[in-house]
Formats: C-alpha cells, structure tokens, sequence
C-alpha cells in the first residue's frame, strides 16, 4: 500500500532521506534559480499574450505540485517558449489579447491540458508521445523558433503588429513598420545586441579574468538580469514612457491568486484540439529534458509518473493566475549547474518567487517590454537549428520530407497544423516502407552455417530450393503483396520444388497475413511445391499453434535456416505432381 | 510505345489472339449472364434508393469500359449490394429519394469516385487498399449484409420506413408495422421461402434427378428469374397493384441516355469523403474477386490497371445514367461458370442488357418491389459470416477488436463510421505493438551456430557478453523505449563488456532510432562497455554507412551472430574502465 502510494507521490521516497547538506545545496540553487525565472516568467507571459504576472504565477504553485508528483531531480517547471506560443494561438482563436475572457481561456486551457495529462498518466499512455519522431519534433522546434523571434519583433519597432503564421506576421510588421518607435527600438536593439555578447563574448572574457567556470557560467546566465536592471533604470530615469516605449506597468502586489477557469462547453470545445496538442508537446519536450538531466546522473525517469506530476502541475496553473507550463530547458539547465539535488530545490524557487510576487513587482514598473521581447528572440535563436535538413536529407529522404514538412507548414500555416502533418507522415511513411518490405533470396555463406542475400554475397544455392528471407513483420498492409510476389517469385522460377520462408525478421503475423500464408500454403500444395518456414521465433510461434496453418502446412517448420538447408538441398522432396512446375517453365 | 499502351490498353493484348471457338464461349456466357443481371441489377438500384431502369444502365456502357481497360478476364462489373447500400447512404444526405437531384447526386457520386479511381491507378497507388484488413473487410462485409437485410424488409412489408443505421431501421419498422399490407407479405416471404429453397434445396434434388452438375447449377442460379416471372405473372393477372402492392411501374424503353452529373462545388464537398470510401471499398472488393478468379486459372492481375479499369467503368456510369459500380462476386461467379474466355463476354453482355432496356422493360411493369428485396435479402445473408468473430478470437484479441468495433460501428452509427474506425483500429494497433517491441536475450544452440531466446531454449551464454536480438524494424515510435531498454539491461546485469545487437529481425532503421543507437554508443562507451552489431542486412547497412554512427561505433559489426561470439565471448575486451558496470551489481 505504502510502496504503491509512494509510487504515485514520488516525494514519498525521496523525502525520507532528505538531510542538511542537500538541504543546503537546494537552498543556493533556489536562489540563483529565482533571480534567474524573473525576468524568463514575465517574458513569456507577454508572448502568451498574458499580464506579465501570470509568468510568475504560472512558476510557483505548479512548481510545488511537479515537486511532489514528478519524477525528474532536475526538471523546472513553469512557462516555456514553444507553449507560451502555442497558448497564444490557441486563445488568440476565442478571445481578444488583453481582455478578462483572455486570462480565463488560458486558465481553461491549462486545466484542460492538466486534465488530459493525468489522464494519459494514469492510463499509462505515456507511450504516444513516441509518435512525435525525433525529426518532426527538431523541426517544429526550429520552426517555432522563428516564428517566437518575429512575433517579438513588434515590441522591438514599438508597432501593434499581429499574426500567427509568418507571411501574417511579416505582412502585418511590413505595414506598421512608419510606425517605429526609435526609443524603443534603441533599447530593444541594444538589449539584444548585449545578449548575444553576454552568450558568445562574456564567458571567453571572464575565463581570461580568472574566474573559474562554473561561476563565469553563472555571471554569463545572469545576462538577462542585467539587462532588465539597466532598461529598467534607463526608462525610469529619463520617463522614457512618456515619450512612447512600452512599459510593463502596475504588476498586482499579491501571492498568486485563486482563479477560476472557464468551463463553458463551446469554450471547452474549441480549446480541446489545442489542449490536446499542447500537453503532448509540452510532455514529449519535459520528457526529453528530465532524461537527458537523468542520465547524467544515472537516474531514471517514469514517463508515465512524468505525465502525473505535469498534468497536477497545469491543473495547480489553472487555479491559481497562471497558463499552460511544462518542463523547460533553460530553466532545468540553470537549476541543474547551480547544483539543484532534489525536487525540493523547485520548492524554495517557488517561495522565492512568492516573495517576489509580493515585494518585487513595483521595481518592475518601468522594465520596458523591448527588453523581455529582447530575452526572448535570443533565447529562442538558440533553438533554431536547420542542420537537421542536411542531416536527414543524407540519411532518409522519407525522415527528409517528414521534418520539411514540419517546418514549412509551422511556418506558413500555424504550430497545430505543422505538427499535425509532422505526425501524420511520418507515420503514413512508416506504414508505406512496411507495406512493400524487402524480401531477399538467400543462399548459404560456404563454410558457416549463415544465410545471406544472392544479390550481395557468393553463396551456395540450390535451383530446386527457393529460400526467401522475408524482411518485415506480416501484417495486413504487405500481406497480399507478400503473396503475390512468392507466387510469381515459384511460378517465374524453374524446377523450384520447396519454398522455404526464413522467418527470422518476421517479429509478428497478424489474421489477414495468417489468411494470406494459408492460401499460399494451398496454391504451392495445388502446385507440387513444399511449403516450409524456418526461424520462426517464439511469439510467433505461439500465436501460429493456435491456428490451423501447421496442421496443414504443406512441408515443415525448421529450427534454422540451416536446418532447412540440410534437409532439403540437393535432394528432391516427394514428388507431389511436379508437372505444374515445370510446365511453367 | 505500342507495348506501354497495351499496358494501359489490356484489351490490346488479349484483342490479338481472339478466335472462333473463345467468340462462341463468350457469347453463351453473355447470354446466359444477361438474363442473370437483370433481376440483380433492377433490386440493386431499389437497394440504392434510385429508380430501376438505372441499375440496368449502370451495367451496360461500365461493362463495356471495364472490358476495354480492365486486366480480369472474369470480373463482371456493375451495381452491387454493398456499394448500392453505400450509395444510398451517400446519396441520401444530400437529397430526397425519388427527386431529380438525388438520382444527379448519383451520379455525380459516380463521377468523383471514378476519377479518384482513375487517379489512384494513374500514381499506382493501388497499395493503398491494403490497410483495409481482411478482419476489418470480413466484418465490414457482414455489418453490411445485416443492414442491407434490415433496409429490404420494409419493402416484404409494404410499409414506409426508413434509416441508415441497424437502431434507426429497427425502430422505423416497428413504427409502421401496423401499416402492413397482407397481399406484399405474402408475395414477398414466398418469394423469400422459394429462392432459400432454390439455394439449398433445389441443386440436390437437380442432382438425383440426373442432371449433370454444371447444369443443375445454372438452373439454380436461374431461382432469381423463376421468382420474377412467376410474381409478376401474380401481381399481372390479380391486378394486385390495386390492392397495395407496390410494384416496378413504367420504366423508360430507351437506351442507356447521356446523363450530366451535378458539379455543384457543395455537392462534390458533401460527396467527396463518401465517394473516397466507396471507391476504397468498391476497389478491395472488386481485386478480391478478380484475384480469386485469377487464380484459377493462373492469370495475373495487376492491381493499379484494376483502378483504371473501375475508375473508367465509373465515369461511364457517371454520363450515362447509371451510379457507381464495381466488381461483384456473385454476377463473376455468373459468368466464370458460364464460360466466359474473355473480357468480350462481358460486352456481349452489355450488348444483351441494351436490348432489354430497349425491348423488355415493359415486362416487368407488374414486377412487385417485394420480389426484388426478397432476391437481395437471400443473396446478401450469404454474406453474413459471423464466424471472424471467433476465428480472430482465438488468433490475435486485437484482430479481434477491429472486427469487432466494425461490425458493432457499422450496425450502429453507419457503413462509413464503422469501416473508418475499423482501419483506425488496425492501424493504431500496429503500431503500439511495433513501439513495445519483444526484445530476446539469445544465446547459443549447441552444437550449431544457432542463436535463440535463452528463455526457451537450452543454449550458452557468456555473462560479459550481453547478446539481445530486437525483434522489430527500429523506428521513432519505438526508438526511446529501445534505448531504454538496453540500458535498464546493461546496468542491472554484472560483469557486462560486451553488448551485441542482432539486427536479423531488424529491416530498417530510421533518423529517430538513429538518434538513439548513438546516444547509446555514447553511453555504454561511458560505461566502459563494447556495442556490437550483428547480421545488419544490407539494406540497412547500406543506410547507416551514410551517418556517422559506425566510424564511431565502441564495437565492431559482425556479418553473423556466432562470428561476433566467437570474437567476444569468453575473453574479456579492451578493459575500458569496466568500473562502472561492475559498481552497478
């Protein structure tokens, strides 16, 4: 009872032992981590098209409740790049940016996406995220890179741009692009330009100082900081927003509030497809972070506990101010290297946010939203990556066209769109490939007991003995294929008097391929060949017992190819009418 | 050029060679086949819900095409009970029955689905039909003959009813079941009593009065006619169209007329997914038959011709009065019987049915409707094989729920949704089967060079050499769980130096798997452990030659299993910090 329950609430385990020193090493990391979440939390609040406290919302009480469910050590939830966007378009569809029915949809939303998450997690279903393949998710990262990196280009000019794919983002930029506000654009401008030096020419800098790595590391990841802390003071001390720069504004002073989502049905129907592909998105990237924080430290991950603990945390985000979250990157990256050791230390970054919420939020007055949009489009540029085209391209052109696919249509029609294609071929692909699988013609190694294709390797054959290697699982896709080309493979050869299949890539054979082996089965027997498998492995074996073909079959099921070979090479088999065969020569 | 165009053009082919003795063949078949079709062809419109005389046009200038472009030499085409019952369905949504714009919304239905047809047979995309599995077809197939029963049953009771779905017939009937007409009744179970006895009955007591088998069985084919005639001369000499019973009435003495399908842009949006569905279906059916056939008599049948065939048979329904056909299984077996040679019979037949568009039709005026249901009814119970249920039972439970989901959607909420979940279910379930993959630890048959599951077989292993045999093509939805997999058994093993994948049941690996064979390599190269590749076929081989995983693979690639085994086992490798893999015992 108490292990079951421990393997739910994972905190259960890993609370017993908790002492002084992790105590402490947390504690540091929270710190660091809270001053770090700031200025990311409000940044992504303005993409999503959010007040900017509902970043910071949005980090504290799903923080707690990933804390307790979760499995990852590592793992920082709160609002991320590609699920703030994917949040605008979604509510962007049934409310207008800025209105009270806005926040309520993006609450909607993450109760909705809290919802399907738990509910795939205690199904187990955690396993449908390995649909999304590793192309397809590449390549809609890569393209919603681009499209978060224009769609901040507006709080750059200073323009009341819109749009959601980009020609529409581009189109909209173009026509209000007289409207350019040259502060802001001073400020956005160089706040970017910072950022870039902070991340490719502060460290190499503080090396050369003589500080040691991990804290030049540190000093380089507080660039964002800085830069918030110079605009800020920059505007307020020459009111640069009464001279037209946007600033944040009044932020509530407030510990994050009880909100409640909207659950009108029409609103919760147009949000469901949404919902749907936010968590899975949202799963598969969390997913992918905490392994990859676990491996380093040779824990494990449960994908399905994984999908319990974000699932409590986005319903937490629904009832309290906050939107749609997931496991991020950069957040887990800065918990990680500041020495972070359990899921406690996510804890204390959520008091520290907390007290932020509370004590920090006038400071903020004057951070103009040039320099959130800034932080914004240089990290997000960092997830652009188009090499994976060239690397596809080389491998698979069908892997090529999945994640082209993805890009072209993330970009030019919108994320739900883009990845629904993604999907959709590659699985369409997949089913293609398998549905007209190589079959080689095999012959013996001389001098082992290994058979290989005729076509690539010098083997020993025999005319009488037509041994085919059939190189995919039997399924109702390539079954009639699959019989089609063994009937024309014996009717086209000479003198063939057994046909052995070597079963060994064959991993299942569903009805319909179990159909189509019982008629081959009683043409070759209508035509005096034997019909012999070899190799066949154990589940498949145990699944042909409960049928009739080996009752019926016209010859014999071999252990190995080999044994096939020996059986049935250079002799002939019972002659069973063999006049078909021959005539057909 | 002439060679490719006989491609296109088989009637090109067969044209050349055809003589005196195949003429008279063909002609005899014609004849007898015509006489066959036209109680069929007129129920099958009633069936479609479209005035009689558009069955018989359906089957005349359809024939003739299919003759032309076809590749079966005993495929007989025209209207057929599961594709009328589609029709209907279709048609049904869009209009009224017995309006003008139903019987123009048929053949619009016609026209879209032969030229997606024509399409499909153009790209030689004929595989497509393959993913509708025989399970999902053999239930479909039954589902539908339940329906298509229950639909002809109002018109054995001479009342008004109505519904697409088993729940709406039912309920329909049992509304107007007090509306019953005494005289239909009568008419229609005698002709339902005659022509179950004419099936069962009549052919053994044709055999024990000496008539020759062939014979005996034309005569019972011939049930159809007797229960027209007969009925009719009933209903004639009564006049007991007076009396309620719903009879045939005027139908046009006229050749087949040109006809124009509707072309409204909302008519072709509402039909296109219906139309989809009925050629996909109209398609399996017509190559199963053919195939069958084929078969028999040692003839090929090229699938992608047999989409230009139907594709070109339904546009000629489309202008000339008709609704979409396809190849049917009981007017082939018809004209197999009767000796057709060649696909000319089937003109021949057309020839045949022009005529007695032209001089029969006023025959069968007093030709009651509840004959025409009773011939459907007993041809389509035919069809009614429940026995899938239990045969997938006891093979594969999720064969089973496909066929199971099928029938049990297609009865309840319609053809369409029934055999669109059921190829949904097919799918799905293949491919959560493929992302779990079986996974065997093998070791070596004694005495052989044969490896198998040591689970199963009494076999050798070596405790440094971890030998695993992945039993599935490795591809992104299973790509993350091998890698876990392989992992979980590297580190709870001890004492592993060596990890060898047999890749003989492996027949592609795509960009995601890729991914993660490297990542793999990096791990275990962490751990201080070999990676090994074994029997990599060639095509495989061929794609990863073109990454970079196996210029830096921390292991060799072994053309057979017992050669890695004999390079590994039993001999420590290069101790490459084995430390790790031993602290994790």
């Amino acid at each position: 009872m108490i292990d079951r329950l421990r393997k739910f609430v994972p905190v259960l385990d890993w609370g017993r032992t908790y002492d002084g020193a992790a105590f402490s090493n947390d504690l540091v990391a929270a710190v660091i981590v809270t001053i770090m979440l700031i200025p990311q939390s409000l940044a992504y609040a303005l993409l999503a098209g959010l007040p900017p406290e509902a970043g910071i919302y949005a980090s504290i009480v799903p923080i707690i409740l990933y804390a307790i469910f979760g499995t990852s050590r590592a793992l920082a939830v709160g609002p991320v790049a590609v699920v703030s966007l994917l949040t605008a378009s979604a509510v962007g569809q049934v409310a207008e940016q800025g209105t009270a029915g806005y926040v309520v949809a993006a609450l909607t939303l993450a109760l909705l996406s809290g919802g399907f998450l738990l509910t795939l997690g205690i199904l187990r279903l955690g396993f449908l995220a390995n649909f999304l393949s590793h192309p397809v998710i590449a390549g809609f990262i890569t393209a919603s890179g681009i499209l978060i990196a224009c769609s901040q280009l507006k709080h750059v000019l200073g323009v009341d741009a819109g749009g959601h794919t980009l020609p529409e983002m581009l189109g909209s930029l173009a026509a209000h692009l007289g409207e350019t506000n040259p502060i802001t654009l001073a400020i956005g401008t160089a706040a970017i330009a910072f950022l870039f030096w902070a991340r490719k020419g502060l460290k190499p800098s503080l090396r050369n100082m003589g500080l040691g790595p991990k804290v030049s590391d540190l000093i380089t990841k507080a660039g964002p900081i800085a830069a918030v802390v110079a605009t800020t003071l920059v505007a307020w001390y020459f009111s640069l927003n009464e001279r037209g720069l946007s600033i944040v504004g009044e932020v509530p002073q407030s510990l994050p509030p009880l909100t409640m989502p909207g659950l009108e049905p029409d609103l919760i129907a147009a949000l469901a497809v949404p919902a749907v592909l936010i968590s899975i998105i949202g799963f598969v990237e969390s997913v992918s972070v905490a392994q990859t924080f676990a491996a380093k430290k040779r824990q494990r991950i449960d994908p399905d506990q994984e999908l319990i603990g974000l699932g409590a945390a986005n319903i937490g985000a629904a009832f309290t101010g906050g939107y749609p979250v997931t496991g991020g990157f950069s957040r887990s990256v800065v918990n990680f290297d500041a020495g972070a050791e359990t899921p406690a230390a996510g804890a204390y970054t959520a008091v520290g946010l907390a007290i932020a919420a509370v004590a920090l939020t006038p400071l903020i007055y004057f951070l103009p939203k040039a320099t959130l949009a800034a932080t914004i489009i240089v990290a997000v540029l960092s997830l652009v990556d188009l090499s994976i085209l060239k690397k596809t391209w080389n491998y698979s052109k069908s892997d090529f066209s999945a994640v082209a696919a993805t890009i072209l249509l993330t970009l030019l029609l919108g994320v739900e769109i883009g990845v629904a294609t993604g999907v959709a071929i590659s699985v369409l692909m997949h089913l293609y490939k398998t549905s007209r699988p190589h079959v080689a013609e095999i012959g013996l190694v001389p001098g082992t007991q290994h058979f290989r294709n005729i076509n690539r390797y010098k083997v020993e054959t025999d005319p009488s003995v037509l041994m085919l290697r059939v190189d995919e699982s039997l399924y109702f896709a390539n079954a009639r294929f699959l019989e089609n080309l063994i009937l024309v493979r014996v009717t086209e050869g000479c003198g063939i008097r057994n046909v052995v299949l070597m079963f060994s890539a064959v991993n299942a054979v569903d009805y319909s391929a179990l159909e189509s082996l019982e008629a081959l089965n009683d043409r070759l027997r209508d035509m005096g060949v034997g019909f012999h498998l070899s190799e066949v492995k154990g589940p498949v074996m145990d699944r042909l017992k409960t049928a009739h073909l080996l009752q019926h079959l016209n010859g014999r099921v071999f252990l190995s190819q080999y044994a096939a070979w020996t059986a049935l090479a250079d002799r002939p088999s019972e002659p069973h009418e063999p006049v078909m065969a021959d005539e057909m020569c």
